[in-house]
């Protein structure tokens, strides 16, 4: 159960998927050196996998027993935790005027997946403290950054998002806690929130609640939502903490997997109220809601790449050592090791191409993300950030679908031995199944693909992206290499698939809403098997003309192309022509 | 988290799916009606929801605590397992000269759905006496089935398949436990056996073990295999039990799933061995084990069948409950339930229409094996053996694949819910994770499928099964109704993609196997879509012809040819053109 930092596959990614150094060269990053990212990544991995990772059956086995409203994270989480803020790796990215290094967040995704792949319920933790920097950040009152900022940043302090109620799921706008103002600026909250990650927890002195509320006066559903900022201590006029606020763990959920992360049903005013802090104006916390949410949506996207990483070393290293049967022409009193045998590799090879593929999505997301922040000029910054928008679903639901499906073939590499939890394949299998869920069922991501995200700029967006696409099956065409079979031809057919699969989207008139809605999932795996199935071949195709060690990312490419891009046409198929039998079938519905 | 038989849909698929009528028109079940089989099918529905299926949960939570050597089954399983017992369910289709009702295997088959739906954990155990039973009997000496046949049959005592060991999983021929000639006919055994179902619990006073091992003398590999039974107390002359056998479980496995099933290691031999008979020759043990295997495959696959059933009921009737959103055009005031958003409808329909083909593959796999056994004369006979042999590995693989698949949608219909244990949605997709690994994995069966099975009689086998799913596409094709959709046009295609790989996978010389190999688990999923998705609109004809309640038969053929069907060229391009770079992936795997 070893982990190994992944640095020369996330490097290649970084450099030749997501164009890292080009981003660098025109000074987006100040005098940020690719140098530098490598010593950052190679720090990073060495954290992850010596620290971090040896505690992820430790979180599994002990989970976070709750007594007496208090939780107790595993045995070495603290620990840990302190290790990994006192090495900076919360405020990676953060604003250095708050105390944070300004790194890209590319690099920033990178070292989330390490983080998720050591331990997933680790480091979903920083991961929704890092969402909630963002927002506080863009919408926060001076006074409030000043007050909470700097600590949220150095990780002194972690943060919780708190959305979901009982009744208001995917369906935000139906959620009923209350807040009222208290005449000196400040709230009172009442209410109840369920499915809270890390909303109460030791690892830290103070945990600050970021909590959607709606005031006396606000207008129904999501028009009339505010956030709000709730510290579980309020602080004195000097910045130590005070009293306790009036929010509370009510209890812990018994959850399928991720046992080390405390989910928390929180109850805000037993007395006279939990006191809150308006971030940004009232009734306008959708907006920043969705600030924390889209940094967080890629980070979930991450979330299953690294568990899928994490599982596919897992599997090899079990295929490589276990021996059974024989190849061809083996004599009878030898054994294989089971990697040698076609459909073991096959899962294999469906593993590391999945994985691949969706890390190329979220680092490709994340690339956007940055530029839509840095880059000279308002087109330039428009541009990247209608890309990083349009990208953000894909890389969530696709990557977070395929870490199911990883962790699922990581379990069958191991035969018998999967289905026995000691073994740690299993865990994978049942942690991974999360994040297709929160921050946004990835059915959500692919109705706000094609709902919102489609139509961003006109429809501006969607078809840069696979302008984009179309230049990389053009160089793969012109590269010719043998060795890539039929990766051009699957990939040109993938994205014209795409795109007309788009278009057809695009033209659906309001009336024909629910056909477009009918499709919208295997849109965005046809959308997110056309981009992985390309960033993957540009490569490569880089790969072939930088190295002579260009094989294993030729045949990656190659497999996915051939074994995944090669679907596409079905799915155009059943996005266009399938929604008649969806939406006309009732009666097997009754 | 109730289970309600689905008497009508099981119904149906026996009817015009399977063809059950047709078979007891021909007198293959002596004076049997369909009446008959309604009233089992239905007592045996109340018996799985009534008292089976409560337990689900209870085994999941309390497993089976193992402490000197004995198990404790979860509470009320004793109790169950008696009514189950007395009711006669354990010998449904077992020979009536050894006190069994001697019913049609199709018909156990459908029973086993229901007692598997209703609890997994509780099934697996009858599921493998009822295989056992079918060796002792093809395989056994009349004394030996004097002695125990009759209280395997009963169910007073259980049986126990013992194959693997820790280096012979499916490399059964690896294995080393001994069996010495004892002088008197017996033998006495030493070794370790691994992975047990029950090898061990308190349900009956005794439990037969049926135990693979290797004589002094024995050639290696599998031809040195010979099949002992293996009682865990021996039985005095009278029949009555006598001492206590040197066979012991030495711990219980902590899975992923299945917690009710007891999963045991095995030693035998403390002492001066365990005392064995042999089943059949020495030496022959895997025409014994295949005897018992071929029916536990058949029986494993409706394992997948039954959890998805129980996912799908579940899954449907949250979505019937949870409010969430509205639908176009409702008032902001109110909210739909989500079974209205096409998304989630995509995902039930999803489960619905996989679970119903898998069931309806199982079927014919059934009642080919009952025409096996029943059909009048050997050419008859041996074509239904040649049909069942080469449906037996895609129901098993297919089957349990999509049972996987189901649960894992069932658990995303649920959202958040669905991840908190307590919901009932999560154990779902922890159980059906193993029926894709015991018994054969799914990429073992995949290689029979490849290797032994397209070759049956010369591959007559094969093509008369297409010759079988070209006639239903015709009679698709013929009836046209319009609500059918591209049913006839998917389905024939799927038919023709599947022709044209069977005939590749024919024509691979021996130099070219691992070609072959290569794209054995795509060849079974194609097999799989194209024989379920034809036996499907089999019953949607049947259903437009015979009744005014069509409706949903059709819509789930319709969406399983759109869906599914849909996938055939794509799955023939990676089988035939994807082996060389499969094959040629070695630096992706280094």
């Amino acid at each position: 159960m070893i982990y190994r930092a992944p640095l020369a596959d996330i490097g290649f990614a970084l450099r030749y998927g997501a164009g890292l150094p080009a981003a660098i060269a025109e000074g987006l990053f100040g005098d940020l050196t690719m140098d530098d990212v490598d010593a950052v990544l190679s720090e990073a991995g060495r954290f992850a996998a010596e620290v971090v990772a040896p505690l992820n059956r430790v979180g599994d086995t002990c989970g976070t027993p709750f007594k007496d409203g208090a939780v107790t994270t595993p045995p070495g989480w603290k620990q840990a935790y302190d290790g990994w803020r006192d090495g900076g790796w919360n405020g990676l990215a953060a604003p250095v005027e708050w105390g944070g290094q300004g790194l890209p967040q590319t690099l920033n995704m990178a070292c989330l997946e390490m983080w998720n792949a050591a331990a997933m319920a680790f480091a979903v933790g920083p991961l929704l403290t890092i969402a909630a920097i963002d927002a506080l950040h863009a919408h926060g009152s001076e006074a409030l950054k000043r007050a909470y900022l700097k600590k949220l940043v150095s990780g002194e302090w972690t943060g919780s998002m708190q959305l979901t109620e009982p009744q208001a799921g995917s369906d935000v706008g139906a959620l009923r806690t209350r807040a009222e103002r208290a005449g000196d600026g400040s709230y009172r909250l009442k209410g109840q929130k369920i499915f809270i990650t890390y909303g109460e927890h030791d690892l830290t002195d103070n945990i600050v609640h970021f909590v959607l509320a709606r005031l006396p006066d606000a207008p129904p559903g999501t028009r009339g939502i505010s956030l709000f900022l709730v510290p579980k201590f309020l602080l004195n006029a000097d910045g130590s903490l005070g009293a306790r606020n009036d929010i509370r763990a009510h209890s812990v959920e018994h959850k399928l997997g991720i046992h080390g992360s405390p989910t928390c049903t929180m109850i805000l005013g037993d007395g006279d109220g939990a006191v809150g802090y308006v971030v940004g104006a009232e009734n306008a916390g959708m907006a920043c809601m969705f600030t924390m949410m889209n940094r967080a949506r890629l980070a979930v996207g991450v979330q299953g790449v690294g568990v899928a990483e994490r599982a596919t070393q897992q599997a090899l290293a079990y295929a490589r050592e276990r021996r059974q049967g024989r190849t061809a022409g083996m004599p009878a009193t030898q054994s294989a090791a089971i990697i040698a045998h076609p459909d073991v590799r096959r899962m294999l090879l469906s593993m590391r191409a999945l994985t691949a593929a969706a890390r190329t999505i979220c680092y490709a997301t994340a690339i956007a993300l940055d530029r839509s922040e840095r880059s000279a000029g308002p087109a330039a910054r428009k541009a990247a950030y209608d890309l990083a928008s349009l990208l953000t679903p894909v890389a969530k639901a696709y990557a977070t679908d395929i870490g199911i499906e990883v962790a699922s073939l990581g379990v069958q590499v191991h035969g018998g031995m999967g289905f026995i939890e000691e073994t740690g394949a299993a865990q994978f299998y049942r942690d991974a199944r999360i994040a297709a869920i929160y921050e946004g069922t990835n059915g959500i991501q692919a109705i706000d693909l094609v709902t919102r995200k489609l139509a961003l700029s006109g429809g501006a967006a969607v078809n840069a992206h696979l302008a984009d696409l179309r230049a990389i099956v053009e160089t793969v065409k012109a590269n010719n290499d043998p060795t890539l079979g039929a990766t051009a031809v699957r990939l040109e057919d993938a994205v014209e698939c795409l795109a007309r699969a788009t278009a057809w989207m695009l033209g659906r008139p309001d009336q024909e809403a629910d056909a477009a809605l009918a499709g919208a999932s295997p849109y965005l795996r046809l959308f997110g098997i056309a981009t992985g199935g390309c960033l993957l071949a540009k490569q490569a195709v880089a790969a072939l003309r930088l190295t002579d060690e260009a094989a294993p990312r030729v045949a990656l490419a190659r497999f996915f192309a051939e074994n995944y891009a090669v679907q596409s046409a079905a799915i155009e198929r059943t996005i266009i022509e399938g929604a008649p039998g969806l939406l006309g079938a009732d009666a097997a519905l009754s």
